[in-house]
């Protein structure tokens, strides 16, 4: 009997390692070959799933805002509308996020320039403001914010917020620390902060 | 008599060339030629300048800050302690700040990557809140922000506003107009804006 592939969790395994490819040696220095070498597979293998680097690296984006989501919601079935620990779930506070933030960092600079990224990049944008907005709606039913027209707003809010503050702590992680973070967000969030 | 040269001039008309190429076609694929060859000089007078491409990519960053600053240092030149429209000098709201932005965003990439450009990069957003706080100083003369503990407080969060609002509204200049963007601003600043 042929061995039994599973190929979504082989996908995965390779986006993993084109993440911190990426975040160790940059969106162009990196190459199919050496992401297939630190994967364990042969290029074939690599461009069987992937045909392109363009492919690959698009996946790679999807894939790090999917994990990033996986945490928020994770945090979110054990404390629904705890605005403070879903951003915590996405800052950059150990190797993991940090290592997420430096490839959304990557793929703006190509979003930049490139519309299929750019495309991507506004429905990750929208997709965070979603996540946001489903925590503060777990709250309004306890009173604040009162009325979906302001959960909209303070969905936008958080997420400039986690954008500017994820983007200082992941350059300066000695100033970020994970209490400071806390601090930050424990201040900005005001009356969405339980604690 | 020999024609005199300015160097420094020469220095910025190149890395205004280099930062117009770097948001049109990105970091890496912009060369040393192709930059010598839209700036109207040979690549030996580009190099006699920037001994290599890494010198002249760090010169232009420091070169799209400085020119952000003159845009602020103009503002509240006019209006000492206009915090409103010291952040819309800022923020991307033309195609001139649309692609200073472009360029802040090639260079974080290499910041995650490269020590130098990581302490260049906090440099900048050190200076990008003495910005803030000097214009913040300004206003406390007039009860607000009461202490200057609070002031480095407040200027802190601008920036992290200011970062926040801004890679959003390069991605996305439909949604982030210049309207826009003033009434986020105006909302955020509360009892700090005049207008």
């Amino acid at each position: 009997m042929p061995a039994i592939v599973d190929h979504d969790s082989r996908r995965e395994h390779v986006a993993r390692i084109a993440a911190d490819l990426i975040a160790r040696v940059g969106l162009n220095s990196v190459t199919m070959r050496q992401i297939a070498a630190e994967a364990g597979f042969s290029t074939a293998i690599v461009t069987h799933y992937f045909s392109s680097k363009h492919e690959l690296l698009l996946h790679t984006y999807r894939s790090t805002a999917i994990s990033a989501q996986a945490r928020v919601d994770a945090v979110l079935a054990q404390h629904p509308g705890d605005v403070l620990a879903s951003l915590e779930a996405l800052v950059p506070r150990d190797e993991e996020s940090r290592r997420d933030w430096k490839v959304y960092i990557a793929f703006w600079h190509i979003a930049a320039l490139d519309p299929v990224f750019a495309a991507e990049q506004a429905a990750q944008a929208l997709n965070a403001r979603r996540i946001l907005h489903e925590a503060l709606q777990a709250r309004s039913a306890r009173g604040w914010p009162p009325a979906e027209a302001e959960v909209a707003t303070v969905a936008q809010r958080l997420l400039l917020i986690l954008v500017g503050l994820s983007v200082q702590a992941v350059f300066d992680p000695v100033n970020w620390s994970a209490d400071a973070i806390r601090r930050y967000l424990v201040a900005e969030l005001g009356p969405l902060c339980d604690r």
